[in-house]
Protein backbone atom coordinates (compact mmCIF):
# COMPACT_ATOMS: atom_id res chain seq x y z
CA UNK A 1 0.00 0.00 0.00
CA UNK A 2 1.73 2.88 -1.44
CA UNK A 3 0.85 5.55 1.00
CA UNK A 4 1.83 3.60 4.41
CA UNK A 5 5.19 2.93 2.58
CA UNK A 6 5.90 6.17 1.18
CA UNK A 7 4.13 8.30 4.17
CA UNK A 8 5.68 11.12 6.53
CA UNK A 9 5.07 12.75 9.00
CA UNK A 10 3.64 16.38 7.77
CA UNK A 11 3.96 19.40 10.07
CA UNK A 12 3.01 21.93 7.62
CA UNK A 13 -0.25 22.64 6.02
CA UNK A 14 -1.97 24.52 3.41
CA UNK A 15 -4.88 26.83 4.29
CA UNK A 16 -7.64 24.81 2.77
CA UNK A 17 -9.98 23.21 5.28
CA UNK A 18 -10.74 20.04 5.44
CA UNK A 19 -14.27 19.56 4.33
CA UNK A 20 -16.66 18.53 7.30
CA UNK A 21 -18.04 15.39 5.02
CA UNK A 22 -14.73 13.83 4.14
CA UNK A 23 -13.26 14.05 8.35
CA UNK A 24 -16.37 12.22 8.94
CA UNK A 25 -16.51 9.41 6.15
CA UNK A 26 -12.66 9.04 7.51
CA UNK A 27 -13.29 8.66 11.35
CA UNK A 28 -16.51 6.79 10.42
CA UNK A 29 -14.09 4.33 8.25
CA UNK A 30 -11.86 4.10 11.08
CA UNK A 31 -14.13 3.12 13.96
CA UNK A 32 -13.95 -0.43 11.39
CA UNK A 33 -10.37 -0.67 13.55
CA UNK A 34 -10.84 -4.40 16.02
CA UNK A 35 -12.44 -2.94 19.41
CA UNK A 36 -12.74 -5.29 22.21
CA UNK A 37 -15.83 -7.59 22.73
CA UNK A 38 -17.28 -4.18 20.25
CA UNK A 39 -17.41 -2.06 23.09
CA UNK A 40 -15.82 1.07 21.35
CA UNK A 41 -13.59 2.30 24.21
CA UNK A 42 -13.27 5.94 22.73
CA UNK A 43 -14.29 8.93 22.12
CA UNK A 44 -12.88 11.58 19.48
CA UNK A 45 -12.84 15.27 20.32
CA UNK A 46 -12.58 17.53 16.88
CA UNK A 47 -10.68 21.19 17.68
CA UNK A 48 -11.34 23.68 14.27
CA UNK A 49 -11.92 26.83 16.26
CA UNK A 50 -8.99 28.26 16.52
CA UNK A 51 -9.64 29.84 20.53
CA UNK A 52 -9.61 26.15 21.21
CA UNK A 53 -6.40 25.21 19.61
CA UNK A 54 -4.45 28.45 21.37
CA UNK A 55 -5.39 26.92 24.19
CA UNK A 56 -4.76 23.02 23.79
CA UNK A 57 -1.06 24.48 22.12
CA UNK A 58 0.54 24.81 25.54
CA UNK A 59 -0.61 21.11 26.39
CA UNK A 60 1.73 20.26 23.79
CA UNK A 61 4.82 22.00 24.00
CA UNK A 62 3.59 24.94 21.52
CA UNK A 63 4.42 22.67 18.87
CA UNK A 64 3.43 24.97 15.85
CA UNK A 65 1.06 21.83 14.08
CA UNK A 66 -1.38 22.62 17.05
CA UNK A 67 -2.37 25.95 15.58
CA UNK A 68 -1.54 26.15 12.23
CA UNK A 69 -3.43 22.89 11.15
CA UNK A 70 -7.19 22.96 10.16
CA UNK A 71 -7.85 20.19 12.53
CA UNK A 72 -6.64 18.60 15.58
CA UNK A 73 -8.17 15.36 16.94
CA UNK A 74 -7.71 14.43 20.34
CA UNK A 75 -8.48 10.67 20.38
CA UNK A 76 -9.41 9.25 24.21
CA UNK A 77 -9.85 6.33 25.88
CA UNK A 78 -13.43 6.79 27.08
CA UNK A 79 -15.35 3.65 29.56
CA UNK A 80 -18.02 6.75 30.64
CA UNK A 81 -20.10 6.18 27.68
CA UNK A 82 -20.11 2.72 27.69
CA UNK A 83 -20.48 2.68 31.63
CA UNK A 84 -23.75 4.92 31.20
CA UNK A 85 -25.23 2.62 29.11
CA UNK A 86 -24.85 -0.17 31.81
CA UNK A 87 -26.16 1.81 34.99
CA UNK A 88 -28.88 2.59 32.16
CA UNK A 89 -29.39 -1.34 31.87
CA UNK A 90 -29.52 -2.62 35.47
CA UNK A 91 -26.09 -3.45 34.66
CA UNK A 92 -23.02 -2.60 37.20
CA UNK A 93 -19.95 -1.91 35.02
CA UNK A 94 -16.71 -2.60 36.73
CA UNK A 95 -14.35 -0.51 34.80
CA UNK A 96 -13.09 1.48 36.63
CA UNK A 97 -9.15 0.09 37.10
CA UNK A 98 -6.26 -0.11 35.24
CA UNK A 99 -7.23 -2.55 32.82
CA UNK A 100 -9.68 -1.18 31.56
CA UNK A 101 -7.46 2.19 31.34
CA UNK A 102 -5.43 -0.23 28.87
CA UNK A 103 -8.24 -2.12 27.25
CA UNK A 104 -9.35 1.27 26.08
CA UNK A 105 -6.25 2.92 25.54
CA UNK A 106 -5.42 -0.17 23.18
CA UNK A 107 -8.99 0.47 21.48
CA UNK A 108 -8.38 3.90 20.96
CA UNK A 109 -4.67 3.90 19.51
CA UNK A 110 -5.90 1.25 17.04
CA UNK A 111 -8.36 3.79 15.99
CA UNK A 112 -6.00 6.37 15.77
CA UNK A 113 -3.67 4.85 13.51
CA UNK A 114 -6.32 3.62 10.87
CA UNK A 115 -7.74 7.22 11.46
CA UNK A 116 -4.03 8.27 9.88
CA UNK A 117 -3.73 6.01 7.54
CA UNK A 118 -7.06 6.75 6.00
CA UNK A 119 -6.28 10.66 6.05
CA UNK A 120 -2.85 9.54 4.58
CA UNK A 121 -4.50 7.62 1.28
CA UNK A 122 -6.92 10.50 0.73
CA UNK A 123 -3.77 12.88 0.57
CA UNK A 124 -4.27 14.45 4.09
CA UNK A 125 -1.00 14.89 6.37
CA UNK A 126 -0.27 14.12 9.43
CA UNK A 127 1.49 14.93 12.84
CA UNK A 128 1.03 12.54 15.97
CA UNK A 129 1.92 14.09 19.29
CA UNK A 130 2.94 12.06 21.59
CA UNK A 131 2.72 14.96 24.12
CA UNK A 132 -0.67 14.12 24.84
CA UNK A 133 0.13 12.12 27.99
CA UNK A 134 3.11 14.57 29.13
CA UNK A 135 0.41 16.94 30.53
CA UNK A 136 -2.83 15.18 30.15
CA UNK A 137 -4.78 16.76 33.04
CA UNK A 138 -4.39 20.12 30.89
CA UNK A 139 -6.10 18.63 28.27
CA UNK A 140 -8.81 16.87 30.57
CA UNK A 141 -9.67 20.52 31.84
CA UNK A 142 -9.53 22.29 28.32
CA UNK A 143 -11.63 19.42 26.21
CA UNK A 144 -13.90 19.07 29.57
CA UNK A 145 -13.52 15.22 29.92
CA UNK A 146 -15.32 13.68 32.34
CA UNK A 147 -14.09 10.54 34.71
CA UNK A 148 -12.99 7.11 32.60
CA UNK A 149 -12.15 9.54 29.83
CA UNK A 150 -8.60 9.88 29.14
CA UNK A 151 -6.84 11.35 26.32
CA UNK A 152 -4.04 9.19 24.57
CA UNK A 153 -3.21 10.39 21.25
CA UNK A 154 -3.46 13.69 19.46
CA UNK A 155 -3.36 14.35 15.53
CA UNK A 156 -2.96 17.43 13.42
CA UNK A 157 -4.35 16.84 10.25
CA UNK A 158 -4.11 18.97 7.13
CA UNK A 159 -3.27 19.12 3.37
CA UNK A 160 0.63 18.78 3.12
CA UNK A 161 2.64 21.78 2.57
CA UNK A 162 5.83 20.41 2.70
CA UNK A 163 7.15 16.62 1.27
CA UNK A 164 10.50 15.82 3.86
CA UNK A 165 12.47 13.21 3.38
CA UNK A 166 11.40 10.08 4.57
CA UNK A 167 12.96 9.58 7.94
CA UNK A 168 15.11 6.08 8.19
CA UNK A 169 14.02 2.83 10.04
CA UNK A 170 16.00 0.26 11.72
CA UNK A 171 16.48 -2.92 9.38
CA UNK A 172 13.84 -5.65 9.72
CA UNK A 173 16.35 -7.87 11.13
CA UNK A 174 16.04 -5.45 14.04
CA UNK A 175 12.92 -5.95 15.10
CA UNK A 176 11.22 -9.50 14.25
CA UNK A 177 12.26 -12.71 16.17
CA UNK A 178 11.42 -15.89 14.88
CA UNK A 179 9.85 -17.95 17.55
CA UNK A 180 11.66 -16.61 20.69
CA UNK A 181 13.27 -13.36 21.01
CA UNK A 182 16.48 -13.53 20.71
CA UNK A 183 18.83 -10.94 22.69
CA UNK A 184 20.98 -8.08 21.21
CA UNK A 185 24.75 -8.95 21.44
CA UNK A 186 27.09 -6.17 21.46
CA UNK A 187 27.78 -6.54 17.66
CA UNK A 188 24.22 -7.36 16.95
CA UNK A 189 23.38 -3.69 18.61
CA UNK A 190 26.47 -1.98 16.23
CA UNK A 191 25.22 -3.93 13.42
CA UNK A 192 21.29 -2.56 13.91
CA UNK A 193 22.42 1.11 14.63
CA UNK A 194 25.06 1.69 12.09
CA UNK A 195 23.06 2.95 9.41
CA UNK A 196 21.27 5.24 11.63
CA UNK A 197 24.06 6.42 12.88
CA UNK A 198 26.13 6.89 9.86
CA UNK A 199 23.31 9.69 7.95
CA UNK A 200 24.23 12.88 7.63
CA UNK A 201 21.70 14.35 9.57
CA UNK A 202 22.43 12.37 12.54
CA UNK A 203 25.96 12.96 12.46
CA UNK A 204 25.14 17.01 12.27
CA UNK A 205 22.61 16.64 14.80
CA UNK A 206 24.84 15.23 17.48
CA UNK A 207 27.86 18.32 16.17
CA UNK A 208 25.12 20.82 17.07
CA UNK A 209 23.85 19.26 20.46
CA UNK A 210 27.31 18.88 21.30
CA UNK A 211 27.32 15.57 22.31
CA UNK A 212 29.60 12.29 21.83
CA UNK A 213 27.15 9.81 20.71
CA UNK A 214 23.74 10.21 19.14
CA UNK A 215 22.03 8.14 21.59
CA UNK A 216 23.23 10.72 24.65
CA UNK A 217 20.86 13.21 22.59
CA UNK A 218 17.89 10.87 23.79
CA UNK A 219 19.29 10.33 26.90
CA UNK A 220 20.37 13.64 27.61
CA UNK A 221 18.44 15.96 26.43
CA UNK A 222 14.79 14.66 24.24
CA UNK A 223 14.03 11.44 27.02
CA UNK A 224 15.58 11.90 30.08
CA UNK A 225 15.03 10.10 33.11
CA UNK A 226 14.14 12.48 35.70
CA UNK A 227 12.08 13.70 32.81
CA UNK A 228 10.35 10.26 32.24
CA UNK A 229 10.30 9.33 35.98
CA UNK A 230 7.98 12.86 36.56
CA UNK A 231 5.73 12.44 34.11
CA UNK A 232 5.15 8.45 35.16
CA UNK A 233 4.08 10.11 38.53
CA UNK A 234 1.99 12.85 36.92
CA UNK A 235 0.19 10.08 34.60
CA UNK A 236 -0.63 7.27 36.99
CA UNK A 237 -1.81 10.05 39.22
CA UNK A 238 -4.26 11.70 36.62
CA UNK A 239 -5.46 7.89 35.16
CA UNK A 240 -6.38 7.52 38.65
CA UNK A 241 -8.25 10.67 39.01
CA UNK A 242 -9.86 9.96 35.68
CA UNK A 243 -11.43 7.40 38.13
CA UNK A 244 -9.37 4.33 36.48
CA UNK B 1 -10.71 2.62 1.33
CA UNK B 2 -12.50 -0.81 1.08
CA UNK B 3 -10.67 -2.94 2.64
CA UNK B 4 -10.89 -0.73 5.75
CA UNK B 5 -14.56 0.22 5.37
CA UNK B 6 -15.87 -3.79 4.64
CA UNK B 7 -13.27 -5.64 7.15
CA UNK B 8 -14.64 -8.23 9.29
CA UNK B 9 -12.12 -9.96 11.88
CA UNK B 10 -11.33 -13.49 10.35
CA UNK B 11 -11.18 -16.21 13.08
CA UNK B 12 -10.69 -19.20 10.85
CA UNK B 13 -8.23 -19.77 7.97
CA UNK B 14 -7.46 -21.74 5.25
CA UNK B 15 -4.60 -24.43 5.18
CA UNK B 16 -2.32 -21.95 2.54
CA UNK B 17 0.83 -20.49 4.14
CA UNK B 18 1.94 -16.84 4.35
CA UNK B 19 5.02 -16.99 2.25
CA UNK B 20 7.97 -15.47 4.31
CA UNK B 21 8.51 -12.62 1.90
CA UNK B 22 5.29 -11.69 2.18
CA UNK B 23 5.28 -11.44 5.77
CA UNK B 24 8.22 -10.15 5.83
CA UNK B 25 7.34 -6.99 3.92
CA UNK B 26 3.99 -6.09 5.33
CA UNK B 27 5.87 -5.95 8.61
CA UNK B 28 8.65 -3.96 6.78
CA UNK B 29 5.78 -1.49 5.95
CA UNK B 30 4.10 -1.60 8.82
CA UNK B 31 7.18 0.14 10.68
CA UNK B 32 6.03 3.21 8.83
CA UNK B 33 3.83 4.05 11.42
CA UNK B 34 4.28 7.23 13.24
CA UNK B 35 6.86 6.50 16.15
CA UNK B 36 8.48 8.11 19.06
CA UNK B 37 11.11 9.87 18.47
CA UNK B 38 12.15 7.56 15.49
CA UNK B 39 12.87 5.00 18.13
CA UNK B 40 10.90 2.16 16.81
CA UNK B 41 10.08 0.82 20.67
CA UNK B 42 8.39 -2.30 19.33
CA UNK B 43 9.20 -6.34 18.48
CA UNK B 44 7.34 -8.36 16.80
CA UNK B 45 7.81 -12.18 17.32
CA UNK B 46 6.59 -14.80 14.76
CA UNK B 47 5.04 -17.73 15.88
CA UNK B 48 4.86 -20.54 12.54
CA UNK B 49 6.02 -23.43 14.90
CA UNK B 50 2.84 -25.88 15.73
CA UNK B 51 5.02 -26.52 18.96
CA UNK B 52 5.14 -22.80 20.48
CA UNK B 53 1.45 -22.36 19.25
CA UNK B 54 0.33 -25.21 21.25
CA UNK B 55 2.45 -22.73 23.98
CA UNK B 56 0.73 -19.93 23.43
CA UNK B 57 -2.74 -21.23 23.64
CA UNK B 58 -3.56 -21.57 27.17
CA UNK B 59 -1.81 -18.08 27.44
CA UNK B 60 -4.97 -16.73 24.84
CA UNK B 61 -7.70 -18.60 26.89
CA UNK B 62 -7.37 -21.83 24.07
CA UNK B 63 -9.29 -19.41 21.30
CA UNK B 64 -8.54 -22.04 18.49
CA UNK B 65 -7.18 -18.82 16.09
CA UNK B 66 -3.65 -19.31 18.05
CA UNK B 67 -3.01 -23.30 16.99
CA UNK B 68 -5.30 -22.63 13.78
CA UNK B 69 -3.77 -19.63 12.19
CA UNK B 70 -0.57 -20.30 9.81
CA UNK B 71 1.21 -17.19 11.76
CA UNK B 72 0.96 -15.59 14.89
CA UNK B 73 2.08 -12.32 16.09
CA UNK B 74 3.49 -11.21 19.26
CA UNK B 75 3.85 -7.43 19.07
CA UNK B 76 5.91 -6.04 22.18
CA UNK B 77 6.65 -2.87 23.45
CA UNK B 78 10.17 -2.88 23.69
CA UNK B 79 12.82 -0.71 25.39
CA UNK B 80 15.25 -3.21 25.22
CA UNK B 81 17.05 -2.84 22.18
CA UNK B 82 17.45 0.96 22.07
CA UNK B 83 18.49 1.11 25.73
CA UNK B 84 21.00 -1.54 24.95
CA UNK B 85 21.89 0.42 21.72
CA UNK B 86 22.29 3.75 24.65
CA UNK B 87 24.57 1.68 27.31
CA UNK B 88 26.63 0.94 24.25
CA UNK B 89 26.94 4.64 22.98
CA UNK B 90 28.43 5.89 26.77
CA UNK B 91 24.91 7.14 27.48
CA UNK B 92 22.76 6.02 30.64
CA UNK B 93 18.97 5.29 29.43
CA UNK B 94 16.45 6.41 31.66
CA UNK B 95 13.51 4.15 30.26
CA UNK B 96 12.92 1.77 33.67
CA UNK B 97 9.28 3.79 33.99
CA UNK B 98 5.40 3.51 33.83
CA UNK B 99 5.84 6.36 31.11
CA UNK B 100 8.21 4.62 29.00
CA UNK B 101 5.82 1.61 29.42
CA UNK B 102 3.27 3.65 28.18
CA UNK B 103 5.21 5.51 25.01
CA UNK B 104 6.69 2.25 23.47
CA UNK B 105 3.32 0.14 23.91
CA UNK B 106 1.64 3.24 22.20
CA UNK B 107 4.23 2.84 19.42
CA UNK B 108 3.59 -0.86 19.54
CA UNK B 109 -0.24 -0.36 18.56
CA UNK B 110 0.62 1.94 15.76
CA UNK B 111 2.52 -0.82 14.38
CA UNK B 112 -0.09 -3.63 15.31
CA UNK B 113 -2.85 -1.79 13.53
CA UNK B 114 -0.52 -0.73 10.29
CA UNK B 115 0.14 -3.96 9.85
CA UNK B 116 -3.93 -5.63 10.08
CA UNK B 117 -4.29 -2.54 7.66
CA UNK B 118 -1.83 -3.89 5.34
CA UNK B 119 -2.68 -7.82 5.56
CA UNK B 120 -6.03 -7.33 5.07
CA UNK B 121 -5.45 -5.13 1.66
CA UNK B 122 -3.27 -8.39 0.52
CA UNK B 123 -6.23 -10.54 1.07
CA UNK B 124 -5.06 -11.83 4.59
CA UNK B 125 -7.54 -12.03 7.39
CA UNK B 126 -6.49 -11.42 10.71
CA UNK B 127 -7.69 -12.07 14.57
CA UNK B 128 -6.67 -9.16 17.29
CA UNK B 129 -6.32 -11.00 20.96
CA UNK B 130 -6.99 -8.73 23.51
CA UNK B 131 -6.17 -11.82 25.85
CA UNK B 132 -2.82 -10.92 25.35
CA UNK B 133 -2.62 -8.52 28.17
CA UNK B 134 -4.54 -11.06 30.59
CA UNK B 135 -1.58 -13.34 31.39
CA UNK B 136 1.44 -12.02 30.03
CA UNK B 137 3.81 -13.41 32.82
CA UNK B 138 3.15 -16.89 30.62
CA UNK B 139 3.68 -15.15 27.02
CA UNK B 140 7.09 -13.40 28.25
CA UNK B 141 8.16 -16.98 29.88
CA UNK B 142 7.01 -18.62 26.21
CA UNK B 143 8.79 -16.45 23.79
CA UNK B 144 11.70 -15.67 26.51
CA UNK B 145 11.22 -12.12 26.54
CA UNK B 146 13.27 -9.76 28.49
CA UNK B 147 13.48 -6.94 30.82
CA UNK B 148 11.81 -3.60 29.44
CA UNK B 149 10.10 -5.83 26.63
CA UNK B 150 6.04 -6.67 27.67
CA UNK B 151 3.41 -7.95 24.90
CA UNK B 152 0.92 -5.62 24.32
CA UNK B 153 -0.81 -7.37 21.39
CA UNK B 154 -1.25 -10.59 20.10
CA UNK B 155 -2.50 -10.95 15.92
CA UNK B 156 -3.41 -14.53 14.18
CA UNK B 157 -3.00 -14.37 10.46
CA UNK B 158 -4.10 -16.01 7.58
CA UNK B 159 -6.23 -16.50 4.38
CA UNK B 160 -9.99 -16.63 5.32
CA UNK B 161 -11.78 -19.68 5.31
CA UNK B 162 -14.94 -17.64 6.52
CA UNK B 163 -16.94 -14.49 5.74
CA UNK B 164 -18.55 -13.76 8.84
CA UNK B 165 -21.13 -11.11 8.69
CA UNK B 166 -20.26 -6.86 9.52
CA UNK B 167 -20.46 -6.23 12.81
CA UNK B 168 -22.72 -3.29 14.00
CA UNK B 169 -21.12 0.11 15.12
CA UNK B 170 -21.84 2.72 17.08
CA UNK B 171 -23.05 5.64 14.62
CA UNK B 172 -20.76 8.70 14.41
CA UNK B 173 -22.49 11.14 16.87
CA UNK B 174 -22.11 8.46 19.59
CA UNK B 175 -17.91 9.03 19.16
CA UNK B 176 -17.57 12.50 18.11
CA UNK B 177 -17.34 15.31 19.98
CA UNK B 178 -17.03 19.29 18.41
CA UNK B 179 -14.89 20.95 20.58
CA UNK B 180 -15.88 19.51 23.73
CA UNK B 181 -16.84 16.68 25.33
CA UNK B 182 -20.52 16.84 25.63
CA UNK B 183 -21.65 14.25 28.17
CA UNK B 184 -24.00 11.96 27.42
CA UNK B 185 -27.65 12.18 28.68
CA UNK B 186 -29.91 9.23 29.51
CA UNK B 187 -31.63 10.07 26.02
CA UNK B 188 -28.33 9.81 24.13
CA UNK B 189 -27.47 6.79 25.52
CA UNK B 190 -31.15 5.24 24.72
CA UNK B 191 -30.50 6.35 21.03
CA UNK B 192 -26.88 5.50 20.45
CA UNK B 193 -27.15 2.08 21.72
CA UNK B 194 -30.87 1.68 19.99
CA UNK B 195 -29.68 -0.20 16.78
CA UNK B 196 -27.34 -2.41 18.66
CA UNK B 197 -29.79 -3.20 21.42
CA UNK B 198 -32.43 -4.13 18.21
CA UNK B 199 -30.26 -6.42 16.44
CA UNK B 200 -31.54 -10.05 16.23
CA UNK B 201 -28.30 -11.37 16.92
CA UNK B 202 -27.96 -9.90 20.39
CA UNK B 203 -31.41 -10.38 21.40
CA UNK B 204 -30.69 -13.90 20.85
CA UNK B 205 -27.71 -13.15 22.76
CA UNK B 206 -29.83 -12.21 25.75
CA UNK B 207 -31.79 -15.26 25.44
CA UNK B 208 -29.31 -17.89 25.85
CA UNK B 209 -27.44 -15.94 28.85
CA UNK B 210 -30.59 -15.22 30.44
CA UNK B 211 -29.99 -11.89 31.56
CA UNK B 212 -32.38 -9.38 31.42
CA UNK B 213 -30.37 -6.60 29.50
CA UNK B 214 -27.36 -6.86 26.73
CA UNK B 215 -25.43 -4.44 29.04
CA UNK B 216 -25.64 -7.21 31.93
CA UNK B 217 -23.54 -9.63 29.36
CA UNK B 218 -20.66 -7.39 29.58
CA UNK B 219 -20.68 -6.84 33.34
CA UNK B 220 -21.84 -9.98 34.52
CA UNK B 221 -20.34 -12.10 32.59
CA UNK B 222 -17.73 -11.07 29.76
CA UNK B 223 -15.90 -8.22 31.57
CA UNK B 224 -16.72 -8.40 34.91
CA UNK B 225 -15.48 -5.96 38.43
CA UNK B 226 -13.84 -9.09 39.78
CA UNK B 227 -11.88 -10.42 36.90
CA UNK B 228 -10.59 -6.66 35.44
CA UNK B 229 -9.39 -5.50 39.17
CA UNK B 230 -7.71 -9.07 39.67
CA UNK B 231 -5.89 -8.77 36.01
CA UNK B 232 -5.39 -5.52 37.02
CA UNK B 233 -3.34 -6.16 39.54
CA UNK B 234 -1.28 -8.77 37.45
CA UNK B 235 -1.10 -6.23 35.14
CA UNK B 236 0.61 -4.05 37.53
CA UNK B 237 3.10 -6.47 38.86
CA UNK B 238 4.31 -7.80 35.63
CA UNK B 239 5.06 -4.08 34.09
CA UNK B 240 6.75 -3.64 37.37
CA UNK B 241 8.83 -6.94 36.69
CA UNK B 242 9.66 -6.37 33.06
CA UNK B 243 11.62 -3.42 34.83
CA UNK B 244 9.10 -0.61 34.18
Amino acid sequence: MDSIKNRRTIRKYTEQDIPADLLDSLLEESFRASTMGNMQLYSVVVTRDPEMKAKLAPAHFNQPMVTSAPVVLTFCADYNRFSLWCRQRKAEPGYDNFMSFINAASDTLLVTQNFCTLAEASGLGICYLGTTIYDPARIIQILNLPKLVMPVATITVGYPDEHPDQPDRLPLRAIVHEETYKDYTPAMIDDIYAYKEALPENKHFVEINHTETLAQIFTDIRYTKSDNESMSANLIEVIKKQGF
